[in-house]
């Protein structure tokens, strides 16, 4: 078996992004809390967040939107204008969060620069998640980067196909069984799953039972040695 | 001299864009009508996008935001409900709007994807600019698509290199002087300037005098025509 191109997911694989999104929507329920209780919030803001979805697509400029929506909901229509600055502001500071490399990260990525052509394979904000990969410093390390609305097995197909020698001799790496490990196996990849803590209810599915190309691992720093033993 | 790649641009060269942006404006205006007179709405709106663009990038999603931050400042920080609700359904509405080409690209684009390699490369939102392009029914037509968040000499050298034999046998068409003519004249590549008749003013830029890459036609109908003749 040759394996000549990585590919990795970035939010949650390569940094923190949901515990970002958790503090903001904790900020967003303690400002919300005399008109809403915690259970509310939440159901509230998945309702919107899932109704606009096929709209917004993924990132911080459509979750910003989303929660003034949520916020116009549960306060009939009329939030007070505290509340929209608040959510403003909050949006403005997930974009302009520090990206630190998770733990092994950066080892990781190193070692299989030497061997494999890696992939950047992400979904979000265009600008955002360019940012992003500049301000991790780990932008070098990378033969190409590619940033898409939706993570389906035609995805992989293309991406695998465009920048190394196929599906059938990559692997994907990412925390997100429903759009990095599924999809990339059935494009014909091979798929580990780093999980992280948290995970987006919206990305969540089950693991695939007794798939011959896929492992999961406990972190990031176990995929090096892992894809060495497909070779 | 031999062509191989045609780049274009999407939004104000293939269909209405500006128009649609200019419309919504023009709502919010009249909705600001009472706490602002039109020239001050417009520097505000101005000044407020042009503050978020390094943030935010081109597209609805941050416009929606912008307009959202611009009712806050005119009304002193506590904008009514119902503006807020507006601004959100007007952002929807323009996610949502029904794409048709403009006058002659169709047949523009027929004829040239019979000769060359075309390459949409736009700026904008991810998921609304494939969206749109679905919509419009020019997609086959494409050999590739770039959407970017900037465009600039690198930017064309990147993509003409990707797609084609390199900038020097590629043609850029557009109407913006800043984002589609000047960097691709920069990057080696020839370009067609085809105006819209209305234009952001963040895209203003002057012609360049006496370029002998350059050529300004008034529709898009006459480009296949300068294409073919440079052969």
């Amino acid at each position: 078996m040759r394996i000549t191109t990585v590919g990795l997911d970035a939010d949650d694989t390569l940094w923190h992004n949901e515990t970002i999104f958790r503090l903001t929507q904790d900020r967003m329920r303690d400002l919300l809390a005399e008109v809403a209780d915690e259970p509310v919030f939440h159901s509230t803001l998945a309702a919107v967040e899932k109704r606009n979805l096929a709209l917004y697509g993924y990132g911080v400029k459509g979750f910003t939107l989303s929660m003034i929506e949520t916020a116009m909901e549960l306060t009939g229509g009329d939030p007070p204008g505290r509340m929209i600055a608040d959510i403003l502001a909050a949006g403005r500071e997930m974009l302009g969060h520090p990206v630190e490399p998770l733990p092994g990260v950066d080892d990781c990525l190193a070692e299989l620069s030497e061997h494999y052509r890696l992939v950047l394979i992400t979904k979000g904000d265009l600008l955002h998640q360019e940012q992003k990969l500049a301000a991790s410093g780990l932008g070098d390390l990378f033969a190409a980067v590619e940033i898409v609305s939706e993570k389906d097995a035609s995805t992989y197909d293309r991406v695998f196909a465009r920048h190394g020698t196929g599906a059938a001799e990559a692997v994907m790496c990412g925390n997100s069984m429903r759009s990095d490990i599924l999809p990339a196996l059935e494009a014909g990849a091979w798929a580990a799953h780093v999980p992280y803590p948290l995970t987006w209810a919206h990305e969540m599915a089950d693991a695939p039972v007794g798939h011959g190309r896929f492992v999961e691992l406990s972190s990031i720093s176990e995929f090096p040695a892992w894809v060495k033993s497909l070779s």
